[in-house]
C-alpha cells in the first residue's frame, strides 16, 4: 500500500449511470470533509463514461481516456450499466468494455470486498451472529477473461464456449495478498473457496498455490470449502469466515450473497486494487446503477462512502479512513425506518467526520 | 415421464459411502411400504460402488457395471465420496468417475431440485415467507464437461483452463422441460439465471433459447436474473421464485443455497432425469456422504426419502409419491428438538404410508 506521502491526491471520478452520480457525489463530499484538516487533499477530475455516454457518443472507454485515467493516484467509481431489459444498449457492453476493461487494464488483481454486519443493521438471517470477514476476489483471470466463442451461432446446432484461464502467476499474487490480510487480522483464518472436485485443473492450481504459500504464514489457519458449501455456511454460520480467497466468478457470487446477509448491497463497499502500484486502484460500491430509482435521491450512498474509506486506507490515510468508517457505523446504528435522501445521509456522515 | 404400466420396477440401488447406505436403507423401506398394496413393486439390485469400493478394488465405475445399470428402470443413489482432506483418494475422483459419469452417460439432462420450506421447519432466514420453487439445473454440459487442462503444470508458469461447453441442443431440451414444469404449476413463472453480461457467448445462447421457446408457453411469465443477484433474492425474497432454469455450475451453487434457506441439505431431494427415457433416471439426496457421522444412525434420511418420492413421480406413481410427501411433511412438522435415529425416522414415515 502507498504511503501517506503525497499531499495532493489526483483522483479520477467516474460517476457513471443511474444512481452512480448521486452516490459518488456523497462519497466525494465525505472525502473532502474528512481531509479538511489533514495533510491530504483531493484534486478531482471527472470522467463522463457509462451507458449514457455511450448512447451519446458511441464510446465505451477510448484509449486516450484510459491513458489519462492511468495518470491518477486513484479512481472513485460510481456504477454503470443500463436498465435490465434495455434494448438500446447491447447486453453487458458497458460492464465489459468499461468496468471490466478498467479492472483488467489497470491490473486490479485484488478485488477486495469486506462484509461486516454493523450494529443496528437488520440482516435477513434470524441469527446472523458476528459477521466480519473480507473476500479477496481475484480480479484479472478466471471465467472473466472474455475467452469464449460460438459456432453455428443462432442455429439449432450452436455451440458456445467460455474458457476460464488461471495462471500460477495470477493466483499466487492474490493468494499471497489474502494470506497477508489474514495474518494482519485477529482471527488469522483463510478459507479458499473453489470447486476442485469438478473444476479439476483450475482447482488443483489454486490448492497447490495455497499449500505453497501457507508455510510463509505459519500463524494463519487454512480452510477449504467448495463454493456450493460456502453458500450454505454464509447463511447458516457466516461468523466462521475471516478471509475468503477465491476466483473471479465465485467471488462475484459470494460477495453478493455476503452483502445480502450483512444488510444489503446498499452497504457493500469494494476496492479493485493493484497491489503492485503499477496503475491506480479503483474503489466502487458493489451495487449497480439501479436506473429505476435514479435521480430521485433515494439511493443509499453508504456503500460509495465506505468505498471511499477503502480508498483512504489504500493511500495510507488510515486515521481518516477509520473516521469515515466510525461515522458510517454510528450513522447506520441510528437509522430509523424513516427514509432519508441520498444527500441527507452524505451530509450527516460528512458532518460527523469534519 | 413413464406410465405406471409395469408392475415390477427393476431398481438399481447404489448406497455408496458414509451415510449413504444408512439413508438409502430408509428410502427403500419407505418405497416398499408405500407400494405394499399398489400395482407397483420393486425388484432391487444393489451395486457396491464408491470411495470404499475404490479403495478395495481400484474400480470407480467399470463399463460392465455401467451397462448393467442401464438395464434398470430407475436408480436410487445414496451418497459417495471420501472425507474432505482424505489423502488416500485423489480429490474428486469418485465424484467425477462415478457420480458425474452416471449423470453424463445416462444423459441426465434435467437435474431437478425442489426447494420447499415445510411447515414446522426452521429456516435460517428471519422472514422466509412461503418458499416453494424448483430448480431445473442442466446436468450434462457447462463447466462440468471435464474439458480442462494445464500447461507447465506444477511450475510458477502454470496455466490451467476450464472450458464450459454449451449447445443449443442441450440448452433447448432443458429449457423446454423447465417451461413445461412452470406451465404445470399454479404460479407459472420461469426465471432464467445466468451471467450473460460477462459469460457473453454461453449467456447469449441461453437467452436466445429461452426467448425462442417462450411463445410455446404463453401462460408462463419469464424473468431473468444474474447469478449474483439470484443469491441475494434467495436470502431476501425466496418466495419470488417458482421455477428456476440454469446451467450446471450455477445450479449446483444455487441449490445448496436454496437447501440452506429451506432448512438444510438434510431435507433436499433431487432427481437426475433423462426425460427422453433412453436411460434410467437417478434419484439422490443433495447432501454428501458426511463421513464424520457415518455408521452412527445420526443422519437424517428425509432427503433420501423425498428423492424416492421424486422417483415414484417419475415412474408415474403419483398417488404413492404424494403419500410419501405428505408423510414426510407431517413427520417434519412434528419434530421436536429431540434427535431420532436414522432408522426411527424411516420407520415413522414408512408406518405413515403403509
Ligand atoms: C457488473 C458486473 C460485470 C460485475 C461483475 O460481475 O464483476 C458486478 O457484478 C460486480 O460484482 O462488480
Ligand atoms: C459431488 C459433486 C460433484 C456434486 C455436483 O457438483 O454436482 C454435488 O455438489 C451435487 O450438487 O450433486
Amino acid at each position: 500500500m502507498s504511503e501517506a506521502a503525497s499531499k495532493v491526491i489526483s483522483l479520477a471520478v467516474i460517476p457513471g449511470d443511474g444512481i452512480g452520480p448521486e452516490v459518488t457525489a456523497e462519497a466525494v463530499k465525505v472525502l473532502t470533509a474528512v481531509t479538511k484538516d489533514s495533510p491530504a487533499s483531493f484534486d478531482l477530475t471527472e470522467y463522463s463514461l457509462g451507458a449514457e455516454h455511450w448512447l451519446q457518443t458511441g464510446e465505451t472507454l477510448p484509449e486516450e481516456t484510459l491513458a489519462a485515467i492511468k495518470g491518477h493516484d486513484a479512481i472513485l467509481f460510481g456504477a454503470v450499466g443500463a436498465a435490465p431489459g434495455d434494448t438500446a444498449i447491447p447486453s453487458g457492453l458497458i460492464e465489459r468494455e468499461l468496468l471490466l476493461k478498467l479492472r483488467f487494464n489497470l491490473d486490479h488483481f485484488v478485488n477486495l470486498r469486506p462484509s461486516k454486519l454493523f450494529p443496528g443493521v437488520a440482516s435477513p438471517l434470524a441469527n446472523p451472529g458476528d459477521i466480519d470477514f473480507i473476500v479477496v476476489r481475484e480480479g484479472t483471470e478466471g471465467p472473466y477473461v472474455g475467452n469464449g466463442g460460438s459456432l453455428r451461432t443462432g442455429t439449432a446446432h450452436e455451440i458456445a464456449t467460455e474458457v476460464s484461464l488461471n495462471t500460477a502467476y495470477g493466483v499466487e499474487r492474490v493468494v499471497r495478498d489474502a494470506f497477508r490480510r489474514a495474518n494482519d487480522r485477529p482471527r488469522k483464518k483463510l478459507t479458499l473457496v473453489h470447486k476442485h472436485n469438478v473444476l479439476v485443473y483450475a482447482g488443483k492450481l489454486w490448492k497447490r498455490i495455497v499449500d505453497e504459500v501457507a508455510p510463509e504464514f505459519p500463524n494463519v489457519a487454512v480452510d477449504y470449502l467448495h463454493v456450493d458449501a460456502a453458500t450454505i455456511f454464509l447463511t447458516t454460520d457466516p461468523s466462521r469466515f475471516d478471509v475468503i480467497v477465491t476466483d473471479n466468478l465465485f467471488g462475484d457470487i459470494l460477495t453478493d450473497l455476503a452483502a445480502a446477509v450483512t444488510g444489503g448491497i446498499g452497504l457493500a463497499a469494494s476496492g479493485n486494487i493493484n497491489m503492485e502500484g503499477t496503475f491506480p486502484s479503483m474503489f466502487e460500491p458493489v451495487h449497480g446503477s439501479a436506473p429505476d430509482i435514479a435521480g430521485q435521491q433515494k439511493a443509499d450512498p453508504t456503500a460509495a462512502i465506505l468505498s471511499a474509506a477503502l480508498l483512504l486506507h489504500h493511500l495510507g490515510f488510515h486515521a481518516e479512513a477509520e473516521r469515515v468508517e466510525q461515522a458510517v457505523e454510528a450513522d447506520v446504528a441510528g437509522r430509523s425506518g424513516q427514509a432519508r435522501k441520498t444527500a441527507e445521509i452524505g451530509d450527516a456522515i460528512a458532518a460527523a467526520v469534519s
